[in-house]
């Protein structure tokens, strides 16, 4: 690491906690991002105005580092490609990212290497949906471009066909899910693999929503070691180097199904920063730089929970009920610095550590009530 | 916060740490110090080059800001009182900085108000020990400028007064000492308190020197609860706002006395990145701004150990042993970022974690002869 000169593709959030743990090491650290406003703008006198899907940005910032690292899978995998033949180290290598960045090719890969995961068909346009509709109720997700929910719908019945996407997609058969799961999983340049503890999502009793992220997972002892094994197979098959998020579906059959994964650190992993002995972030430093990966041991059980900007606000952000957060016992605030609000934009996370889950329940609902995120 | 402007003054390695946590809360920080190539330099866009010993430089700087802290004593503590008489925030308060960073009013103002401290007479020069016989062995010390053991020596007998500091300084009578003790407690605007769990020097079987820190101490109840009382009577002393280092002798008497206080986060409290529920860091935010204090839980048994530069090289900073370093379980590094190394120049320190000490000693050796600060 001495002098090496390291660049992240993206500076939001992800690039936030990814820097901020490169700093503790004294890396030197490149970040090129499109929003000269981006969670990382501030934080370094190396940030690049740049977009990171532009082949010859990409590759005129890449030339100047020794290493390679992403925040964002929509990044130009091609100056990418063109960069590591030049000998610029990436990770992850970008031929995989090219893979997962699409969702039909991420699919034909579980389908090759034997990676369960729901049945699907491709699908070049909405018209072709009707060709399947034995495959009713069925999830349309387009290959490329979506994200938190965006790209992905369900179609019910055949008259719902007729708001599908037009977009090339996928179409997948619905499961009937017992959780959703989530695993971190880590490689360096050797081939050592350590999983963090398994993440489960929790859905609000009443809403359909995600309401927190809970840490271990409330789940048996085989379906534990299933997705674990799973993860791994995944990384493997990949030969990824770097940090995988898998996300999978325990079904009500008992099955565990690859869902979909991210090739980086992951909003389910945000925990780690206080709740495991290394966080994810200092983890996927370790692969990519090639040094030992440390244990991934739970300290504290913990719930991680998403900040999300007012349903009714759209503006300059104004934080409140920073004064009665943190006057619970074990709560933590990260606020990723994103000067503008939306309805439900994605502004900070918070963990929550502490022995006794029902506790820990009532500061979740402390937090969702007194801390807002708000514009004047 | 919501667009609070704070400065700090000094950038070095705890300027760098304040930094670090106050981006998680999206804190807007500038950091003023003298030196281009300071720890924080690269670490935000906010870094101004310029000495904060100087009057015009921090009442500009400061005019600039909501708020100002320190992670330095020698900082121009009468434009700090001007910048608080013009209505800028600044804790800790400058008269109180002022105090401290001359050890001579620091001692009269223990001895003002009854805290124990050795018994120490001012000396404005070099001869005046001479009248002061009686007082030998003794500690000289410097009134203003000595840091790091610079500014402090031992004068035990006649023969030695003639190697005595010239300066103006304090002649103080030497301590039968059992251990060496530290606490670093946080006092915020509404006078609410919190003590971390004490730290212990630990000195070297061999040599005469603190080996590496230890959480918690290990002494008796009524010592404990004693140096806990007296961290807090010094605070309340001097009604700080922010964090207070308290450096203590337990005598052999039995008794408590203070040694020195430094107005800021301090060394011997940098396992509270990973040992204690909250940093001393976040601690410090909380003071200042004004939020609730944290509990200061310990959550495993810490060694916190200094890295140095290797004694015989100087020069640019190269770091080696990194690899073996991070093999061993629960041993976190942080590194400065000073771009030279110095024979024995604080570069970084290494916490390790466990519940075995003997295990942690074993560590301990391990990091000290791997880990290698060099320059080629």
């Amino acid at each position: 690491m001495n002098g090496k000169k390291i660049g992240i593709l993206g500076g939001g959030q992800l690039g936030k906690m990814l820097l901020q743990e490169a700093q503790t090491w004294d890396l030197d650290i490149s970040i090129l991002d499109p929003d000269p406003k981006a969670s990382c703008a501030t934080m370094t006198s190396n940030f690049v105005v740049g977009n990171f899907d532009d082949y010859e940005t990409v590759y005129q910032f890449g030339k100047k580092q020794d290493l390679i690292t992403i925040e964002i899978e929509n990044v130009n995998t091609n100056a990418l490609k063109q960069l590591e033949l030049e000998g610029v180290e990436v990770y992850p290598q970008p031929h995989i990212v090219e893979i997962i960045k699409n969702k039909r090719t991420q699919k034909i890969f579980y389908q090759e290497h034997s990676i369960p995961t729901a049945a699907f068909v491709l699908i070049d346009n909405k018209e072709e949906i009707y060709q399947h509709i034995d495959f009713l109720p069925a999830v349309q997700k387009i290959g490329i471009g979506g994200y938190d929910g965006k790209g992905v719908q369900s179609i019910n019945t055949i008259e719902e066909i007729e708001k599908g996407f037009t977009e090339s997609s996928l179409l997948e058969k619905k499961i009937d899910i017992q959780k959703e799961l989530s695993v971190i999983v880590s490689r360096n340049r050797k081939g050592e693999i350590k999983c963090f503890p398994i993440v489960e999502m929790v859905f609000h009793p009443k809403h359909n929503l995600v309401d927190f992220l809970l840490c271990p997972a409330h789940i048996p002892k085989d379906i534990h070691d299933k997705a674990l094994e799973i993860s791994i197979k995944v990384i493997e098959a990949f030969q990824l180097v770097g940090t995988l998020a898998v996300e999978m579906f325990w079904t009500k059959d008992g099955d565990i199904l690859v869902n979909e994964v991210a090739p980086r650190p992951h909003n389910s992993g945000h925990h780690t920063l206080k709740a495991t002995l290394v966080s994810q972030f200092e983890q996927h430093w370790r692969a990519i730089l090639n040094l030992p990966l440390s244990e991934t041991t739970i300290l504290q059980q913990s719930v991680l929970l998403n900040l999300l900007g007012s349903p009714d606000k759209e503006g300059d952000v104004y934080y409140e009920g920073m004064q009665s957060v943190l006057a619970l016992e074990g709560v933590y605030l990260y606020l990723y610095g994103k000067k503008k609000t939306k309805p439900f934009r994605k502004m900070g996370h918070c963990t929550i550590l502490g022995d006794d889950l029902e506790v820990i329940k009532e500061k979740v609902d402390f937090v969702k009530k007194h801390f807002i995120i708000t514009s004047h």
